[in-house]
């Protein structure tokens, strides 16, 4: 039923950006379209793709800068043996967030050298990359109006997540799959958009 | 009361070895000697050094190798925290466990890259090693009779304890700060042993 060039050329799609723009939304509008399509589908969330046990701890308290790190990257590891899977059976993976939440979160929000980060990542997932990226790119005051409760990442401040949506930014430029999508619209327009980008990647 | 010389050269001191070698026994003999000897000391081990929520993760289930090792370090980067603030205010610091088990028993035991975990130790750290390890030898026939009750890491089976204990071995050949004890004997000729390697060190 997979298409065969879509096999092998989009088989991992992750959602991006920071907290409020709509990614966990549109990623299920998403796997929702895909499955219509009558694609084998699998969706996954970083952290927590597995179970809850290390997103837990990263929410629940606040941790020195290299152990929320790690933490995050023990969950991607345990999660990219499903992706992985998956893959494997020529289901399309849907992920919201992936190895990129960790450059813009503790590299480009943290200060944590990007160099680094991108060999602990790739060390994290054996070298795997999501194919298509969806970044939706909000501004801050739109992600205070959608975002009322805050966990141990969200409570950050406001430099923080200028500096993390600056690094998004900065990867829009320098990452081919990433794909630039207006948050600030209404559900159903950014979906339109998601699915045009998407389209077009099909060539249809 | 800490002579100058030992305060710049010996202010973190590590013990190491496989699983019932007699490390933490002999390491809390050595906090109770220093203590006495007037020093200020401050005893961590690791993983649960700072709190027992990461070490719970790691040795309640079975995690893939390289999530188990990225809790450890997660852990460490938050226990380094407090070594460096102990180590600033001129206390001793006794580590049970230290990078060492990192390196023996997901490099050598688990097979992962030594040479990228010699960066990552160094990245988790900032940096900062032991600046003496006790190194406890014992085979395997006496772990098993001394470890009777066993959580996740500790039963991984022979041949992971074999390659555990042989990547030890490699370290003491390797690292200058090392010291082999033998680990068979009872644990008044073990800390006996210790004190002596001590001493000399100290130029007593």
């Amino acid at each position: 039923m997979l298409p065969k060039k879509q096999k092998n050329l989009f088989r991992y799609i992750a959602f991006e950006g920071i907290d409020g723009c709509g990614k966990t939304t549109q990623a299920q509008f998403f796997v929702n379209y895909l499955k219509r399509e009558g694609f084998c589908v699998y969706f996954t969330k970083e952290p927590g793709g597995v179970n809850n046990k290390i997103r837990n701890l990263l929410l629940e308290e606040k941790w020195p800068s290299k152990t929320e790190l790690f933490l995050f990257l023990a969950d991607r590891a345990l999660n990219i043996v499903n992706v992985k899977r998956e893959i494997e059976k020529d289901c399309i993976v849907v992920g919201d967030r992936s190895i990129y939440s960790t450059m813009a979160y503790q590299g480009y929000g943290g200060g944590l050298d990007l160099e680094f980060l991108e060999k602990l990542n790739l060390f994290s997932t054996e070298g795997l990359r999501p194919d298509v990226v969806f970044y939706f790119d909000i501004d801050l005051k739109t992600m205070k109006n959608r975002v009322k409760k805050h966990d141990a990442i969200e409570s950050k401040g406001d430099s923080f997540f200028m500096r993390v949506r600056k690094g998004y930014v900065e990867l829009l430029k320098k990452e081919k799959n990433f794909f630039l999508i207006n948050g600030e619209k209404s559900k159903e327009e950014v979906f339109r958009s998601v699915l045009k980008i998407w389209k077009s990647l099909l060539g249809d």
